[in-house]
């Protein structure tokens, strides 16, 4: 007999992505930030070090709040801070879906969202999208129609597209709650988000923003939910008291404080990817126009597991995805490269190496 | 019409602990260690602020899980380690309690458990204690039985005392799990959690545990939980990929390889212990015998709440607690005074100014 819920004995273990410990790997596989964080956050989280550790920290995280509603162009009472966008997630999941009830999100994208569902002992739906990552609103339509929660990253993940803002509003549920995963916000021309939380069906929203990607603070974990200050109310109860340490507080502060540092490295990045993405369509790739840092490549050919494989006997670690059940897909299923913009050096060895393998 | 779970509508909102942010408070009222964390643990979150933070820390946290299995005497794969093990107790909920499933833990004691099995749709019942903090065993057992989690703290908090191994196995539910939620074992004489894993029983407890008492690590938000390897692989699925960061991984690394600081800071907290609960019997009080870094302090004549406030007058926060509904207790109610052992100076202070008040 199982003491776990049925719905914990039903999901898979949780697989951790490729992290090799061992140098000489050239990664780009987990869509990181190759250029380090601001050194104003090296600074203060030394600071943090040698003050206070043995006491609490502001389980209301007052301070960050102030400098996060500076920065996203919102009121501190719309903010929750939260243990990276993931416990962002964790938590929208627990405040609005129970038992039975629905959770919507387009496909393929980040298929976590099933698994929290799951957790809940909540249902799913995919949401179709088209061949070109747009929606097929026809057939997106009545499913959404019956979400608690429909969660769409955006710009989107493996692709790397980037919706528009009424395509996305199109997605509140009308009995629910929808949200928006802005982790890749930065690398786009403009974020969504805070404009659609001031429209008409702005308390309906919830957008969650990372430190993970462009402020390059993967390690430190701190993601933001923003939304009116009701929605904000109901999620607070749910949050474990003081689910943001002393530390990423800190780092947090001085990272927000430091906006010149993470744009400058998203220009370098949107450069990269600029110049990845032509030289990968001169290899025959096709690729998505990104507004994230990183790129989808597939090849008529295919062959995509093949290039993942010889590129990781160079020590060159890229994601291979591959999505069943695509119903517009040839033979039922899509694959592809998910390939993060590392620095120059990195891609210089990428192609290098693709050329190689022809 | 609200957008949460109606459980979510029902329960209050956190109220955040008093936590004044401005100086010259003594606080005594959140059990905090007056004492620094080990020199080599600031150290260490210095290297690691230099080191890679736009990485992903380790999900598994690997090197964390060996460090900590030699302290707390099991194998790596015994150990969950989160985000203080407020999340251990969040993760456990979610892992072992469905809707309508009933949670069960003695009163007075952390009326957290209440809030986490109500977040879940699960009900929750209190296990009586007789009015000497021991149990009611033959009121427990049918309360017991029908439980799918039971949670004990050991020591308990408001009365610091420590229930014997033989005691809390007898509270191991025949379809469900005993966590023993151990955040103030160290101050004890022996530690019950890892010989219990170890029984007959051994498959059916959790044991938690935190760096935030012992180890001064309260800002930093490293717990644990310590099971047999099946349920820890269960409760795996539950957490966030990456729960914990790389700097508080840093953090208790260190802090786990200098046991003999926190061993320091401990005497120190016993010794002070013995004094503050000697001079408060002197005053008048009832002070249980405690196993924790504070003291459960009542008189025969009450009054606790003003006491509670003429001592605030004087900006010294100790923590005034009421529990309603003690069957046992005359006026169906206990109240009383929790107060940290904090440093010398401050019990100092907080006894001549209970002399003052008289």
């Amino acid at each position: 007999m199982s003491l776990f819920r049925p719905e914990i004995d039903r999901i898979a273990g949780y697989a951790p992505g490729e992290q090799p410990q061992e140098a000489g790997w050239v990664k780009l596989n987990t869509n990181e930030n190759p250029y380090p964080p601001s050194p104003r956050v090296v600074a203060a989280i030394e600071q943090a070090a040698r003050g206070r550790l043995n006491v609490y920290p502001d389980p209301l995280a007052t301070q960050l709040r102030r400098k996060a509603a500076e920065a996203y162009g919102v009121g501190p009472e719309w903010i929750l801070p939260a243990n990276g966008s993931d416990e962002c997630l964790t938590i929208l999941l627990r405040s609005f879906v129970g038992p039975g009830e629905l959770v919507a999100y387009p496909y393929p994208s980040y298929v976590l969202y099933e698994t929290l569902a799951e957790i809940q002992g909540g249902s799913h739906a995919r949401l179709p999208l088209n061949a070109d990552w747009s929606w097929d609103h026809a057939r997106c339509e009545p499913i959404v129609r019956r979400s608690k929660l429909a969660l769409v990253p955006n710009p989107n993940s493996p692709s790397g597209n980037r919706w528009s803002d009424d395509e996305v509003a199109a997605l509140v549920p009308p009995h629910g709650v929808l949200v928006i995963d802005e982790a890749y916000a930065e690398f786009g021309d403009e974020a969504a988000g805070p404009r659609l939380l001031h429209s008409a069906l702005g308390g309906r929203f919830v957008v969650t923003r990372t430190l993970s990607k462009s402020y390059s603070l993967a390690g430190v974990r701190m993601g933001f939910a923003l939304a009116h200050p009701d929605l904000i109310a109901g999620m607070r109860k749910v949050k474990d008291s003081y689910n943001c340490d002393t530390l990423s507080i800190a780092a947090a502060l001085a990272a927000l404080d430091d906006p010149a540092w993470m744009l400058q490295n998203r220009e370098k990045i949107r450069a990269t990817r600029a110049r990845l993405s032509q030289s990968l369509r001169d290899l025959g790739f096709h690729v998505v126009d990104s507004r994230a840092n990183f790129v989808w490549a597939t090849r008529p050919q295919g062959g995509h597991r093949g290039i993942y494989e010889a590129l990781k006997a160079r020590k060159i670690l890229v994601r291979y995805m591959r999505y069943p059940d695509v119903a517009n897909a040839p033979g039922g299923a899509i694959d592809g490269l998910r390939i993060t913009v590392g620095a120059d050096a990195e891609i210089d060895a990428l192609l290098a190496a693709l050329r190689e393998i022809g």
